[in-house]
């Protein structure tokens, strides 16, 4: 019984990663469908993300533990935080959840304003070298946050949902202009199968998965406030 | 006697959703009257909704619960957290108070800066069915995030006012572009009675409610964490 | 000595008000500050002076209660919740404030680059009462938010002090296009005097005071939530 | 062994505020990377900036009090509330994790988009007196919020970080357009370095810890509430 419990536990917990890994990539892509009104789109696209990764993240908190990107769920699996089993299932719905997403705003979206349905790609004069750093980077900063307030993201009056929240659109600010910013595995590939464009399309695993890997272990190593003698 | 309290209570309560929407409208929609100046409409509207959301969903929280919203109303209604009487009171007044901040907004903004006092419609390209997904899909996260603070909304320290303001916030960058944004009935319901124009009115009725009743559906039989078995 | 401690103390909230209204509305008329680079200007100016509000009222809240506004303190004087002495002095502090961030903004910009220095005046085809409505409404908003922290703002991790900021931004985003938005007399006060131009200076003083009194009054006569018998 | 832990504890501290100021200005700094495509810059670097702090603020302060700025750092030396070698030690590190910043950006970012890497430098027509007062005002301001909340910054959920990060944000609204907004000498020295630019560019050393300084002399000597007879 208590097995089942559990089952019945897994399969909310995945069905919550694919539907709020669907409404966060939804909301987020579709704040950037190319539209004629040429607004402050890097402005939007990042209040969007942000704001969205901290809504499904709020929202999922307490059934699956909001992870939503494939590159958190495997730093947080090489950290300890949870099982393999159950990290593969979060993966797989998670990148279908981007996928139905990217399906979902290519069918509601009019041909003349659908663009490349923010597909992330290089920027003119970017190298290989570069977006791979700084995917790493921005991905870094996320899992660090991400590991910063997992002893207190269940409690929701603590804030850590605005934090990551705050991380995703950062990172935005940051990268949009040198990669279009994806720092998540599922936010990329959606884009990519709808318009059918892969390239350079492993950057966009490598980089977010190498970045949150080593904010995970020096975490761990280094910064995990276990025995730390600080006193201000 | 007991009776009576509930009277004054109720009363104070329609009251409430009367002015916290009045005001929530009134300042949304004036962040959007055209004038000359054309500067970055979107964001600026979409921070007016959101924050003036979050205002008066704290201002009224106690009072009313703060529902500001007739698609809400419903959803709750469905869900068991309001009954029939109440939810028909506070439907009206929320109808009452979009109408009065639109008159209000009519008298106040001079005539060449008027534009179509923010009336929602349907973008160029934008077909029936792809209007009635995006409202739908931007209530569907709204409804989702009253229902994932309903738990702790009387505790204003636990930030669910500011949830609801950034999904609101969410919803307005992702919409705009496609509908202007209802998903409240009362926020289209104004602006299309002062400018007398209704054509597609009704999709900015039965979008945020469909949104909202199928997040109120999905959270009562899959989401609602009651012997959830998660554990990270 | 207990009237001696009283004294320093008021002394020191006096000076709290002087300073924080003089920080708030630095920070916020030099965000203003009509550089040639013709940037976003509404919502850098709304973010900037509700950010200052915000700073500024924390860190003056268990000083002198982070009231920072004349029509502030009038709404609460009226309220019953400051004696009329202690309103006298801060009302003095806080022109004071006003009139000394002005001058020192004036001293530390470029002359190509003062423009009115942040003065409110009608756009054009404003007329007085819509000037006035405007500036009341946005005020009745504000103090309506004041009232609806003031049993929570001692305490900051309940976060008073950012929906005071919140009020005020949206405050910003809906009357800068109406009337420059004043919301506030020792706002209004230091950019009239410096450039000395007081035409139709006084819609500054009675617009924000009567909705700041509205406010007190609605509060005090039907939404505070003495013996309301509501229940969700 | 008391000894040893403490000194380990002192590593991470250093390791700490070496990371978090390096990526802390490496996001800051590449958010106004000056690419082609003009957008809205002066908001997307003050919401960069203020959000990088606020996230590496919360991410340091249990390993080193998240001080992240040899201005903050000064003025809590001279408030008594950090000890001379540590201090020595956190400068150190925050100068040599902007400079990485820099170097890391110059490196990561195509040549036709540096630009001048973010170089602080006055704007045409402010006088050097000028530049200092308005680095001292924006600073000053900061280490007020720094000291304010300092009783609280070590539990999250008072929010701590986010005023600071609120503090950065508004500094950059007003000083971007007269300095560039330094505020704090790490994030100057960085890029001047990198450039080998350093006209005047002692304003951006003693302008921030001169207001730094004052703020912490002015809240030791005057507003800190110890014996305030305050009573609203
Ligand atoms: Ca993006
Ligand atoms: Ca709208
Ligand atoms: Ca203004
Ligand atoms: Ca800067």
């Amino acid at each position: 019984v208590a097995c089942r419990a559990w089952d019945v536990g897994l399969f909310k917990a995945v069905l919550a990663e694919f539907l709020g890994t669907g409404l966060f990539l939804f909301t987020g892509l579709a704040s950037i469908a190319p539209w004629t009104l040429a607004s402050p789109k890097l402005l939007q696209a990042s209040l969007a993300f942000g704001s969205s990764v901290a809504l499904m993240s709020y929202c999922t908190l307490p059934i699956s533990g909001g992870h939503l990107n494939p590159a958190v769920t495997v730093s947080l699996l090489v950290a300890g935080k949870v099982r393999q089993a159950r990290a593969g299932g979060y993966i797989m719905a998670q990148l279908l959840g981007g996928l139905t997403a990217s399906a979902l705003l290519y069918g509601l979206t009019p041909e003349h304003a659908r663009g490349e349905i923010g597909i992330n790609k290089l920027a003119p004069g970017v190298t290989l070298p570069q977006a791979f750093s700084i995917e790493a980077i921005v991905s870094f900063q996320l899992v660090l946050c991400v590991l910063a307030t997992s002893g207190s993201r269940r409690d929701p009056s603590k804030g850590g949902h605005l934090l990551i929240g705050l991380s995703v659109m950062l990172g935005h600010l940051v990268a949009i202009r040198y990669t279009g910013c994806s720092m998540n595995p599922a936010r990329s590939l959606g884009p990519a199968l709808i318009a059918f464009e892969f390239a350079n399309h492993w950057v966009f695993w490598v980089g977010p998965t190498t970045g949150g890997l080593a904010a995970a272990i020096l975490n761990d190593m280094v910064l995990a406030p276990t025995g730390s003698g600080f006193r201000q």
